[in-house]
């Protein structure tokens, strides 16, 4: 499934239909749960915000949602061979869960860097892993190249199907809370953001789409800010895994026409939001979470009714007690 | 509200009707959230085990359950000179938002132990907070000798109505779960597991009620092994704020009558259970609701179908840190 023009894709995916994204609501259901939109506990006197809590999905994040829509659309056949895929961690525990429940084996690349905690649990569902340099497992992400004897490869960010189970997040926002004019959303490779956006769009919910990123790894940014994806400076943040260097090239049509704007944070601001998340709210989240309440409390956010999306909570132990640990305000 | 024949008490709550039950859960509905009941995220093989996320509710706790049902039963006159109570945390900040909602003044009488997140959280609810010495509480939670210039004091446990309202937890869990026959509750005073039991036994739902605590601090075990409460030796355990020297008098018949087993388990056993449910299922939960996923996952436990009351999750950040910076299996 692979997509050579940008541009052909980015128009595919905005045309997708409000049907099309009920269709992807009743399919994930059998793997995926609707979430909990928690209100935060103690809120500002102008602005309310809800939380979104995807970590409390099956898999731990968002992604049983693209991956079980993904998925459902392949029959046995097609399936045969195995599924294969590169992910720093959210994407990988949710396929192998829509996977394991139509008895296909699984590889999954990863990066060096991945998170121990993510890495077992995968073990655990019976996941043949392949560890890579940061570099070279990026330029899997870029090229789907893999051993066609691993199977048909799935793209954690840009598979059309995948983008649009993930905007069944969008409807649910939609409809439980159809006051909401905004929603906040942690962005690596783009799907989850696009997803929500264009079906809010489809349902015609008139909700600003803002995408967060951490102010010292902001490729997203740094793709609006010059016109295009550029090569960013990245330094080593507390979101570990958000590791893109550019932002995907495939994606970032989509991305320019429906993301309203992209806010960032300091890692002061992030840590502070995952303290509050863990200690007021009881909820443990990745870091790009935490970043996206961080980037919905800054005054350039705006917006009357907003929802956090806490794409997912896997992160490993030392990160937690590292973050946790901080003295911050 | 006073009750001075505990055996009458407890016949008294026993008599419930699900209608009544019904009625509180009705009335609870403006305060309180449904929480979600979650499946474990890696099941055993012939047991499934579902958590009921008591955590996310406002305030923190299932607490909001039976304040508000007190609080909404009392008209404007019999709540015009305030409310008081004695509260080691949970139904503090629970009444504090009842009262609120109601524009009623508030005083808490607190052990000078309760964890700071807890005491910071009150104050900027407008809580004006009496700290003393452990006895010195303990003695209130078993008198209700306060001030009378305080208001109308409410007891966090033995209150009628606040079981009641506890009630419509267990409502939900037969509601959301038809098949489930075992319920595992943290116990205190006794207010959750009694409600829970009643509403259970008033819908017929047979399925068994089993309270858990820790080892080294159980005063309900040793009232069920003694025929009645007595002094049970306490050591300082991660479960600080589960500060009963024996069971309450005035909870006892009825904890007799409706509890079907109790479960103790170890610190070792409690820390893994913590550390499970921050890692895994993303959740940060106070010491006694670590406790009762501990007991739900032990042999002694049985069940098939068992859901785990996550109670709260109001602990201090420097007590998730220590449980979770041991180094457990």
């Amino acid at each position: 499934m692979p997509h050579d023009d940008p541009e052909e894709f980015a128009r595919t995916v905005q045309s997708t239909s409000l049907q099309d994204f009920e269709d992807a609501r009743r399919r994930i259901s059998q793997n995926a749960s609707r979430s909990p939109l928690l209100p935060l506990q103690e809120q500002g006197d102008d602005r309310e915000i809800r939380l979104k809590a995807e970590m409390l999905q099956p898999g731990g994040s968002f992604k049983i949602r693209c991956a079980t829509n993904i998925l459902e659309q392949l029959d046995d056949e097609e399936l045969a061979g195995g599924v294969v895929t590169a992910s720093a961690g959210n994407f990988a525990p949710a396929l192998a869960l829509a996977a394991k429940s139509r008895q296909v084996r699984m590889t999954c690349h990863a990066p060096e860097a991945t998170a121990k905690v993510k890495l077992d649990a995968l073990h655990r569902l019976g996941v043949r892993v392949v560890s890579h340099p940061t570099q070279d497992w990026w330029s899997i992400m870029q090229t789907r190249d893999t051993d066609p004897h691993e199977g048909l490869f799935i793209h954690p960010a840009s598979e059309i199907d995948g983008i649009i189970g993930n905007g069944s997040l969008g409807l649910e926002l939609r409809e439980e809370w159809p006051e909401i004019d905004t929603v906040v959303v942690p962005i690596g490779g783009g799907g989850l953001a696009s997803g929500i956006a264009c079906a809010l769009r489809a349902a015609d919910a008139g909700v600003r789409v803002i995408a967060c990123e951490i102010d010292v790894a902001a490729p997203i940014a740094g793709a609006f800010a010059a016109g295009g994806p550029v090569p960013v400076a990245r330094r080593a943040t507390i979101a570990n895994s958000q590791g893109e260097q550019t932002a995907l090239k495939a994606m970032w049509p989509l991305l320019r026409d429906v993301v309203d704007d992209v806010i960032t944070v300091t890692e002061t601001e992030a840590g502070s939001a995952f303290q509050r998340l863990a200690l007021s709210e009881h909820l443990i989240v990745e870091a790009q979470s935490a970043i996206a309440l961080a980037a919905a409390l800054s005054p350039r956010c705006g917006g009357a009714k907003v929802a956090v999306v806490l794409s997912g909570g896997n992160i490993d132990q030392s990160a937690v007690l590292d973050i946790l640990g901080r003295e911050i305000s």
